[in-house]
């Protein structure tokens, strides 16, 4: 299927996203802080008066993502959707409360959706730096456009199938003959084992690990049960139960790119629908066999941002000289060209 | 069914039940604050390494509750149960990272699990006044022994069916061929119309309020969309699964109250077993037939911890002289006397 | 809220309803049959082509009912909705797609939805009597118009709350400011302890039960676990997410009648709208908030139809001697008469 | 991590498979049969006595699959599991009926376990042939030890990724130190366009679909929607919630053979635990964190399973002259060594 202009969740028109990267402190400071936000806008509107329609899918439960118990039953996402790590959650949302009470003093109910990886290997767990401003500008750094990726914004102390990750972006579209409309997904990559890492099933990963184990280090001692975020975002006019159907399909990205979603990896899915601000487009109906043309743009695209998350990550240093390297990308594009040779 | 001693949640050994109150301002100030934060600790122990077996049911998910997602995939609590308003949900888990963290400085992860109810008819709903010091008082406070009810703690500014509602809790004892063992059941009531309360099947709402509308003022002007908090302890080795069931049965107490589930209320379950601490019964299991008579106590349970949340709860009055009034005891007392006497 | 014309399922235009009731055997023959099937047709077109928007909520799955799966995933029926008594499910089914096939004989998926509550009790469950032919009378009798109800069709053989009960039926309308749609419920009734009754909130079992104590017989001893469907019909363009919403509220009507969702009893509500046959209407939308009309209709419609089921149901007598006994209906309104009078 | 000693579902202990082939008619007949029954009993007591701990995870919930409902509620299995051809699941269901009441005349409530693909491309759908004689056939062909893979069983009609397909098993040890419990799975496999298998990571699936278009026929020309069933056991004690996470794994292994998961596919997955024939087991508990191994041994037995059920399938040809051709096994050997020595 064809990549969007961008291949990335930003061609989805009215999408954009915004990153704020928290850096104090040098290794091996156990205080440093190697964090971030990242805001992902559906559109450029009031998302409070034009919710979008919504869905969740729980892979594995295991993590502390806010605001799906109401995006569950409403089939609809009311705020930005904030990216960060693990124990800051909190403080994010409660951010957001104070952002959105500026212009509305009155306000009595809003449901934040924030969702999280742990990245406590690289920055200190309970700093929880980002609070209004970090939000604020993260939201206010919102664009269309390209999307910063790798070592930046939440994904900023992320790791995953034993090298540095962190924010990932694809998308594809789907042919006219299926409607044209646009499928763009943004991960948070933080899972997966090193020695996993398939690209386009090639087991690079694999190949990697065993040239290091003659000699080398493993190249990140994260062993951090992990977790990972996945956003769908479409103008297609689906349903809150239709994008749920999509939303499940992100699994089987993420199973071809090696991961294996253990216990302690907390895998949560969102998936919207921009259609809320194309009046003409609200009343379409997309048949539900139509689908699967959705079902595969979600996998490629996944599995697509998974590894970009992967490859354009810098190599980041954090608390108590943890590191998380980049992988070698001349290596990989050696293996898979061996591959690629053989066939 | 009989009640257990003190007809108290904390009738389930081990469970304790600590309330802070928070009033500021008074009436008309806008920013006046009724508001509390009410802390369950399952037993007495360190209750992240002793996690309790537990579930929930959502009702109607329209709320802002966390810690839901990670306690529905792995069925256990491993935080205190907090309850607050809406807004300061977010303030309330933060702060519990912070009071966890003393005991643990390398803390990476805890799932706080933080109900809410709406009490911003009366509580000024950004002010979120409930931190760190609130929170741990909430927890140091929390006593086995009676259970302050009503207008107190998380209770302080609810309303419900009516009239003022907040804390309220009974308990039953299954009997001794069913294995003698508790179920305590705790909620925070603020959900419900005027009018509809129905007190043991009679129609005391409506009574009453076509006694008012023969010129007395509606007692309580509050037409948020409410919520329901439903706690429901045993000391009986349940599963998870099984304490799903149970949960799911508190619905058929709150229906008997007259409460109708309206889209805007959130209601919401949870279950937990105190087992973990018993390492005698931990191995034991109840038989899924034998669940019957735990569905029983927690109908009645719920039913009568909702009716005493309204019976109990002093008239507050708030924030832009807002005011939720207490329900008239002895009016109440007539009308079901006369019920009775005519069957 | 007003009830329609009919006070049936039938009130949503063009859904119909029809009956088989069968009877073999005299009593005390162990064989003897008291059974039968009613068929809902959500509307009279051709049901696999114009699938009407659904969706189900399970209050107790302990229960056999066939088609959920799909019906949850696709939020749709394509096929008639039979009740049944339960070992019975699998014939009817199969039955249907006898019936299905003889107007399409390349037939290679069909999901026919068949529910059931258990009639052991009067009915020997091995016989599954009900087959093509039977299915096929059921729904050629399916009419609009009034609704035989009681110990008729799928509810032949059925009791709850301790007398003879079966099919019930009731409607509401809501009022024209709410867009003056229908929502109309049909309940095969089959689950309640005797004793526990409770008409509009009057303790009616409880009475009669005392009375019966003082010389009278019990009036079934049925102690089988019971089980009750409800379906729920409008002619609002409801999306599946929001009419499982809808289907959630038929608990609040089931407590209001006494039963009490016993580990044995296998409770599920089907609710679908008849949108699809209303071309103009099938881009509407209901706004969320205006759900509490049709949740307040839900459990109205759900407890009346529940009580009627039990008020309209003749006494059966069927296998070994076993009997069902009426409700002894100039004693009920002499209890409720009496109450009434003392408020 | 190691094969158990039959790499087969049976490797878990007391667990046995059966199969019915059925084959009637020649081509081009239309209503030639190619289909089957192929019955799991998860181990040889009485399984309504002796129920085992069980979950159901649904990838995708586009199926007839039956039982599923009470499974859910109860965590439980009470009966074989069959598997079939998708029309023929009520009779299969209704047949099993007929053999427990041979043991049991007063049976009044059983939960049959039925799941289906759509075997309709090779197999007259509506014949539905498997009745109580094939049932009570394949329950009583079920053995310990190798199972027969392939185009036997329920099996014979299906076809997957381009190519025949059919049963297939695999199983994993856990390490000692994780316990040493065996994991079995066994698969009906239906699902996955053709050009899309990938065999441990290589493409196979494309690399044959390029050869082929240069001048060969598509291999197989069925279009039908799919499915796969997959079945999973353990003699571990797992909990009913642990199980379903258990199932929940099984997707990467699909993911990972090139399926997708379109929108017809009804992919269902169940999980059990013989415990409960081994009473000094059944109090055991599975540390959570101790879920991780049995996560991967569900995914490399599953993609191991799927790939089985491609290789081992033999051509069949049935109704209307429609074939499923066998994967050329020389032509995968070839390719999968040019990829293994390029790395």
């Amino acid at each position: 299927m064809d990549r969007g202009k961008l291949n990335a969740l930003t061609d989805v028109e009215g999408t954009t996203v915004g990153h704020v990267t928290l850096l104090h402190g040098e290794p091996p400071d156990p205080f440093a802080v190697r964090t971030g936000v990242t805001a992902i806008l559906p559109h450029g509107g009031d998302l409070f008066r034009e919710k979008v329609e919504a869905a969740v899918h729980v892979i594995n439960g295991f993590g502390k993502s806010l605001g799906l118990l109401q995006l569950a039953e409403l089939g609809e996402i009311e705020s930005p959707i904030l990216l960060t790590g693990t124990l800051n959650v909190f403080r994010v949302a409660d951010a957001l409360l104070d952002i959105a009470a500026e212009g509305n003093p009155g306000l009595s109910s809003l449901n934040p959706v924030v969702c999280e990886c742990n990245d406590g290997y690289l920055s200190h767990g309970l700093s929880r730096p980002a609070g209004k401003a970090e939000v604020l500008k993260a939201i206010r750094e919102a664009r269309s456009g390209a999307i910063a990726e790798g070592s930046v914004g939440a994904g900023t102390g992320m790791s995953g199938l034993g090298y540095k990750a962190g924010i990932g972006t694809s998308s594809r579209l789907l042919p006219k003959d299926q409607g044209g409309y646009t499928v763009g997904t943004l991960v948070l990559m933080n899972t997966g084992a090193a020695g996993d890492l398939l690209i386009d099933g090639v087991p690079v990963g694999r190949v990697l690990a065993e040239r290091d184990a003659g000699g080398h280090a493993p190249r990140t001692a994260d062993s951090a049960p992990g977790s990972i975020i996945v956003v769908i975002a479409t103008d297609a006019p689906l349903s809150s139960r239709q994008l749920g159907r999509v939303a499940g399909r992100a699994v089987f990205g993420l199973a071809r790119t090696g991961a294996k979603g253990p216990h302690g990896s907390g895998d949560i899915v969102l998936a919207f629908s921009t259609t809320a601000r194309h009046p003409a487009r609200i009343h379409e109906r997309i048949p539900e066999e139509r689908l699967t043309a959705f079902f595969d743009a979600t996998e490629e695209a996944t599995e697509e941002a998974i590894i970009r998350s992967i490859l354009l990550a810098a190599t980041v240093r954090g608390r108590d000289g943890n590191a998380a390297v980049s992988i070698p990308i001349a290596e990989v594009a050696r293996v898979i060209g061996k591959y690629r040779n053989a066939l």
